[in-house]
């Protein structure tokens, strides 16, 4: 007998913030695997910034979430029925299966992973896409060199985290920028940034002294008033890595953005980059790459784990409001 | 008994436009070069939009122009006196010597060429600094494959002339905007440019009609209302090669740019460069290159020619208005 599906639906795209009513929650029979397949149960979720993208039907990189559709996301969980050679009920394997406890993915979806290399929710964070993107856009298009300064925004969260440990391991000065005291205290102190900004407070002196040999490189989270500051103090031939613009992913209509002189006369390069293009194909070396410095003590990472997917919608709208602390993802049970 | 020599000075710091009382044109006697030094007479003066910047005190990647000193820029003319080896009366010579009829310069500031290889003038322009610039930028930055579309403005301009006759020798479809119906007449008829985008008309439409699958690679001469119909159709992992915004120079303060979330979706490059930071060192190998193909027919370029050291003002300003056709030269006496 089938065991229950739970899973979250795209009910409507929405307008400006997303609110619950955005969200359906459904409970279904679990589905059953067919030949070349295998039966998955999601034990952790990861919930990402990318998503506010696919609930909305505005041409962009990737197609959108249909209205009645299970939500996208990355998944880490279990085998629990296979189909397909190669997989055994027990193994850990990582995937795209959505916000959804049960799935039946065929067998060349799935990446399986030894669940004694890290703590399996790692793989949703600094392990997974989120980490991914940070090795990835740095060795691209931030590039940092030792004596740089490298600023990050959403320093505390998924992708900045990482970042501004890298810079520091390539012997960079890192400066986070995050919201509050308690995300700052842990950037500088648990991550080891040389400083970080409170958004909240007086952005730009605070990056003047955070920052006495200006911006090489500045690491695009969130765009709005945190972009407005760091943008002037960019340095020449400065580099700004755009990953994101979370604090404007809920505006109706776009804000104006830097007047672009500033590039000629600084030579400065403002270059864009989606981890999906080309960052798996270097997903072995990162692995290795990062497995080694979780294994040294040199990347740490902080989890904001909600508990069950009836959450996530809460914890998601939560999220594009920076409302998490630490990569956020849900413990699925 | 020296000869009298013909100097164009900066007098104020411009107030948005450059008005005629900015500049000082004073007669003093030629100097006598020191050991070492090459005294040359000016032929040709090159105008360039940079020098904007060079006349106001703001932060830039130059130093400005001193109040009081002579203008900055590139000139071709002929050797009157030497007291340096390898330079005799009668050699062509290249270099900045400035608004001015003659000068003492140390040779190691020369640049000695073939008279026979091209008409003098051309080395300010197809062949100078302008030219290098533009195969600087496209080498560099554009980087234009065969079928992409490239856009480039001020296209009748000393830089965006080459920069479309470069796209198209190498596969793609050039368009050009430019100002009015005889510019754009001479870059789709004489230049060879597929289509040609009048500004002052309806952007959005010509652009849409000239462009049916988007634009690669957009070559960012002027800013302004050109660059703002510009972005939103750049296609993915799109370049822009951030060279001048000529329209937005006298302005007192910078206008918004584009919001820069495009850059993430599109996987957009801006990026800006300085031809003096690294494109000298490779002018052995551009010049080679243009000359093959100015030999070849392949490379077409126009000089608007003004006479007299002391027109130069007044031509200055106008370029900043787009009232010069062609690379804008001073045929100095």
């Amino acid at each position: 007998m089938a065991e229950t599906n739970l899973q979250v639906l795209l009910r409507r795209r929405p307008q400006g913030e997303p609110t619950p009513d955005d969200f359906e929650i459904r409970e279904a029979p679990a589905p059953e695997p067919a030949e070349g397949e295998v039966l998955v149960r999601a034990r952790f979720l990861s919930l990402d910034p990318y998503m506010r993208g696919r609930m909305s039907d505005a041409k962009s990189y990737a197609k959108p979430v249909e209205i009645g559709a299970v939500m996208e996301g990355q998944t880490a969980g279990e085998v629990v029925a296979s189909r397909a050679p190669g997989f055994a009920p027990g193994d850990t394997v990582l995937g795209g299966f959505g916000w959804q406890r049960f799935s039946a993915v065929p067998a060349a979806r799935l990446f399986k992973v030894d669940p004694d290399e890290a703590p399996l929710s790692a793989s949703l964070g600094v392990l997974g896409m989120p980490g991914l993107t940070a090795w990835v856009g740095l060795e691209d298009i931030g590039q940092p060199k030792a004596g740089e300064t490298v600023v990050v925004s959403a320093a505390s969260g998924a992708v900045g985290q990482v970042v501004g440990q890298i810079a520091k391991i390539r012997g960079c000065r890192a400066v986070g920028v995050a919201g509050g005291k308690a995300k700052c205290d842990f950037v500088t102190g648990e991550l080891g940034f040389d400083a970080c900004v409170d958004h909240r407070g007086d952005l730009k002196a605070q990056l003047e002294a955070a920052c006495p040999d200006g911006i090489d490189v500045y690491w695009e989270n969130v765009g709005g008033a945190v972009q407005a500051a760091v943008f002037p103090r960019l340095n020449d031939f400065g580099r700004m890595v755009m990953c994101g613009m979370i604090a404007e992913y809920n505006d109706a209509s776009p804000r104006p953005g830097p007047n672009l002189m500033a590039c000629v006369r600084k030579r400065l390069r403002i270059q864009g980059f989606i981890v999906s293009d080309s960052g798996w194909q270097r997903y072995g070396r990162f692995r290795a790459e990062m497995l080694g410095w979780m294994r040294d003590g040199r990347m740490r990472w902080r989890e904001d784990v909600v508990d069950g997917l009836r959450a996530a919608p809460q914890a998601f709208i939560g999220l594009l409001k920076g409302a998490n602390f630490g990569k956020l993802v849900v413990r699925v049970d």
